[in-house]
This record gives structure tokens, C-alpha cells and sequence, in this order.
């Protein structure tokens, strides 16, 4: 029995030793580039594990973890071009090596290599793969709209908030988990149970995200503390806070995410003071941990091999760790 | 049986009474736009039309016609994109009408839907179906890219022009006939053999584009004449003439496509007298026809009933109409 880090490694070496390149190479250059710029390869590797754990072979499973991936990639790219983001996994972003129209025909190139990976599939097993496949692609692509539109909208509420990383990161971990479990033939009710889990799971790490870009030490999430805060970001804790502040102190919240232009220290210590005063902080971790306990309720009903469930529960409980 | 135009009618009504609308509606007003624009959705007709010619079932092919149509117009938002371009069918552009990100996502989630659309065809058909589509899907990109290269490469060779048209056009004509046949279990070498007919078709009827933008009347191709030397486009013509001709001549034909600040009427008497005067208008009509009656000779050895061979026939025979 392979641990989920062992089948992480085997995933991550599949895709070293792929090679990307063909011609006309201006097309398949930043599609190499990106492939191989690194990422945890979290998704495949929990279709793959998933798979594993229903007793499915790895190798049926490996055409949809790579498709998983690549379809991934490919939302990095157009996503890093709609937010002008200049850095990915610090490298530089497709379209900023490039140029603009190679990161978008890049990008398309890669949503089709996504569904020729499918294709790799059991014949028998396609029609339904497709139809989770696309199901999922377009649910991403709902939630990439919602957070643009969230961008320009003055009230966002945070059910709202809480739909959009559900459909923008949560849909993607779950249909991975199902996928794999489908693979290996597992029931219909399994493969409905392991996707809800992983749909709790993906939405308690995005909270979980939100918290700590505020709340957690900079080294460990790789970017400046408090990002969020100062970039204006709309993130869970700044629209709770903004739901249930009152008076004076709504009104200063308002004022700093008004503009970018506040020294960072002093902004950051009055929007914490103010996020702590309403009790956000606790109400989002409460939150991450309802989402979490829910994830780990259905792992415990799954059917498979306790081994694999420990996995699970192991990588599960990365969300609460270096909280409070 | 039906005729040609009866099936591009029954198709545009399909279209006409489709509706794209969903939420998040910023994501998917700008398809619901673009998929009734119109268009003279010549593919998905001849999809079906080879569906019919080889006894298939036009249910059967409706799902494959869709996608080949969404999947041609998630490629013409993506390029208008690309190429900067304000109009489309004489309306504004995706990304002109809405913004670049909007331009990005809608086009993305239509490739998408393409495949949604594809996953309707019987599932016995899907896999080799997925495959066709994946295929051609990547050709067409491939195309854009080198497209995209010529732009800025001081000297592209006829025989490379002529692989780019192939690819960006030619090969989803031909592919939209063979998935017809594939739909209809025509044999694989009748799908070879039509396939075949619409790349040399598809061939054709760009170079005679790129001969009537120049020699045509302007009325009629609904574009100004000549706009492919007013905007110093690589056309079949342009590059033959910039390899034959020499010295002097040549000298002069580069440097009226070295500006765009010409008077217009200058330019093209100047211009059309080097294409005239190297033969220009002459080779690519020569090979216009080599390329026709390529495509006749296909199409006169299909299996198929005359009715319908008489109808490929008067749609080819437009290729040839309006030259000399």
C-alpha cells in the first residue's frame, strides 16, 4: 500500500519526465514552462490516491490525474492574466514571459491536452469521465466569474463569498476525489460520499487560507503577512467583519479598503484590531472547523482500508494545524 | 431528402432557439451574444449533410454539429482577441462589447461546452469522437500560433502560408465532414476520402478569399477592397509575389508593406500592377483550381447517392464562381 505521499511522488515524477514541446513551439514552449514550474499536484495525486484506497488500479486512474492537472494549469494561466498577475510559484506568469495572446492560445492548447489526457481513459469509462470532467470545468469557470464580478461589487455576503471558493477551488478537489473513486468502480453512493468530503475539505483549506494570510506567520505561507489585507482583498474575514460592524467602526474598515495607499503597518494593526473586535478571526475559524468536522464525519463512513482513511485524516488535519 | 440548404436552414433554426443564458450571467450573456450572431454555420450544415449522405440519423449528428459550431466560435472570440479586432459579422466583439477577462472566460467556458455538447453523441461514438475533436481541435490552435508567428517573421515561404490555412481552417471543415460519415458508420474510408474533400475545399475557397479581397468586387465579400494591402496582410498573393519577384520590383513591394500611410488608392493600383506583373493572380488561381479539382476528383469517388454528390458538387462549384 502506497502512502499518499509515495503516490505524490510518483505523480510529480510522471510529470518531470513528460515533455510538453512540439511544434510550433511558441505554442507548446509556456505549456512545457508551466507544466514544470512545480505546485503540491495535490488534486492528482488525491484522484490517484482515491483510486488506490477503492482498490482501483493506479494506472487507470493516471490518464485522469494528468488531465486533472493539466486542466488546472491551464485556469493558473488564464486566471494569472485576468488578475495581472506577474509571479506564479514565483516564476514569472505565462503571459508576462510571453505575452498576452501566447498566454491565452497557450492556455486553450493546455484545455484541450486536458480532454486528449481523458481520452487515455478505459473506453468504457469516457462518456461518464467527460461528463464529470466538463460538469466541473464549468463550474471553475462560474467561479472565476463570481470573483471577478465580486471584485466590482460594493456588498458582497459572505454566503455569497463561500459559493464562489466553492465553485473556484472546493468543485475541482471533490470531482478529483471522485473521479479517482469511479476509476476503480467503486459504488455510486462511495464516489457521492469521497467527492462531499472532499467539497468540505476543499472550503475549510480556502477559509483556513484566508485566516492565515492574516493571522498566520509569513515565512510559512510563502507571501508578505496580511496580503490580503493590503491589496483591499475581499477575503471571508474582511466580509464578515463588514457584515456585522456597526457605525464608526464600519465606516473605518471601509476607509482602508478605500485605497492602497496607507502605510502597511499601521493598516494592517487597525483592521486586525477591528477584525478581532467583531470576532471574525473566531468566527471564520469556527466556520474552517464546521467544514472540517463535516469532512471528517463522511471520511469515517467511507468504505475502504483504515490505512487509507488515516491518509485522509492526516492530510485533513493539516487545516486546523497552526490554528489558535 | 434534404437539401443542403434545407439542413444549414434546420441548423440555423436549432441555433436560433438555443439559449445560452445561465448565471453567473456576466460569464454566459457574451455566448448567448456570440452564438447569434449568425454566420453561415457551413460546418455544422455539412456535418450533417455527410451524416445524411451516408444514411445516418441527423439526431444523431446534431450533437456533433453543435460543437463543432461552438467550438468555431469560442475559437473567433479568442482570436478577435488576438488580433485586436473591434468588429465581427458587422457587430462588436466579445471583448470589445464586454472587456478582455470577459473575452477570456466566455471563450473558455464555450470550449467547454463544445465538449458538453459532444458528450450528447451515443456513447459508443464518444471515445473516437474525443479523439477527432481533441485532434483538429489542437491543429486549429496550432494554426492561430503560426498565424501569429508569420506576423512578425520578415519572410514566410507560400508552402508555409499555405499549412497555416490548412490548419486554422481547412482541417475543421474536413473534420466536421468526416465526424458526419463517422456518425452516419460510414466505412473508414469513405470518412478518409470526405474527410480529404473538405481539406481541399477548405483550401481552396481561403485562397480564393485572399484572390477576391484584391481581384473581387467589394460589394460583395462585404469588406473594403483590397483591405489585405491596406493592412500589409501576408496573403497567398503578397507571398508569392515577395519570392518571384526581384531587384527593383521587389524593393517596391516591400516598401509599400513596410507602412500602413499610404494613400489608399495609390497603394493598391501600385501593388495590384507587381502582383499582375510577377503572376500572382495567375499561380494562385492555377492553384486555387489544383486544390478544386483535388476536391472534385475526392468527391466524385464517394460512396454516396448522386443526390448528394450533385449537392457537395454546387457548393464546391462556388469556389470557381466570380474568378476570370
Amino acid at each position: 500500500m502506497k502512502s499518499l505521499a509515495d503516490i505524490n511522488g510518483y505523480f510529480s515524477q510522471f510529470i518531470e519526465g513528460s515533455n510538453y514541446n512540439r511544434t510550433p513551439e511558441n505554442l507548446y514552449q509556456p505549456i512545457d514552462y508551466m507544466m514544470h514550474l512545480g505546485g503540491k499536484r495535490i488534486r492528482p495525486a488525491l484522484l490517484l490516491f482515491a483510486c488506490e484506497a477503492y482498490n482501483g488500479k493506479i494506472e487507470d486512474a493516471l490518464p485522469l490525474a494528468h488531465a486533472v492537472e493539466i486542466f488546472h494549469n491551464f485556469t493558473l494561466v488564464h486566471d494569472d492574466i485576468m488578475d495581472e498577475a506577474p509571479l506564479r510559484r514565483n516564476h514569472t506568469t505565462v503571459h508576462t514571459k510571453w505575452d498576452l495572446n501566447t498566454g491565452i492560445l497557450s492556455g486553450d492548447a493546455m484545455l484541450i491536452l486536458a480532454y486528449q489526457s481523458l481520452n487515455q481513459a478505459k473506453e468504457k469509462h469516457q462518456p461518464a469521465l467527460l461528463k464529470m470532467f466538463n460538469d466541473v470545468a464549468l463550474l471553475v469557470c462560474d467561479g472565476q466569474q463570481l470573483d471577478i464580478d465580486f471584485e466590482s461589487e460594493k456588498e458582497v455576503p459572505l454566503k455569497d463569498y463561500i459559493e464562489m471558493i466553492r465553485l473556484k477551488t472546493a468543485v475541482l478537489l471533490a470531482a478529483s476525489l471522485k473521479i479517482g473513486a469511479f476509476v476503480a468502480e467503486a459504488n455510486v453512493e462511495e464516489q457521492r460520499k469521497i467527492e462531499q468530503f472532499g467539497e468540505d475539505l476543499g472550503l475549510a483549506f480556502q477559509l483556513r487560507d484566508d485566516y492565515l494570510d492574516v493571522f498566520g506567520a509569513s515565512e510559512e505561507i510563502g507571501k508578505q503577512a496580511a496580503g490580503d489585507i493590503l491589496t483591499n482583498k475581499k477575503t471571508a474575514l474582511f466580509l464578515y467583519a463588514s457584515e456585522v460592524l456597526k457605525g464608526e467602526e464600519k465606516d473605518q474598515l471601509m476607509h482602508y479598503y478605500a485605497s492602497k495607499d496607507f502605510e502597511a503597518a499601521d493598516k494592517i494593526r487597525a483592521v486586525v484590531s477591528l477584525f478581532k473586535s467583531c470576532g471574525a478571526d473566531k468566527y471564520i475559524v469556527g466556520l474552517m472547523k464546521e467544514y472540517y468536522d463535516k469532512a471528517i464525519e463522511m471520511l469515517e463512513s467511507l468504505q475502504m482500508d483504515d490505512f487509507y482513511k488515516t491518509e485522509f485524516r492526516k492530510l485533513s488535519e493539516k487545516v486546523i494545524s497552526r490554528i489558535n
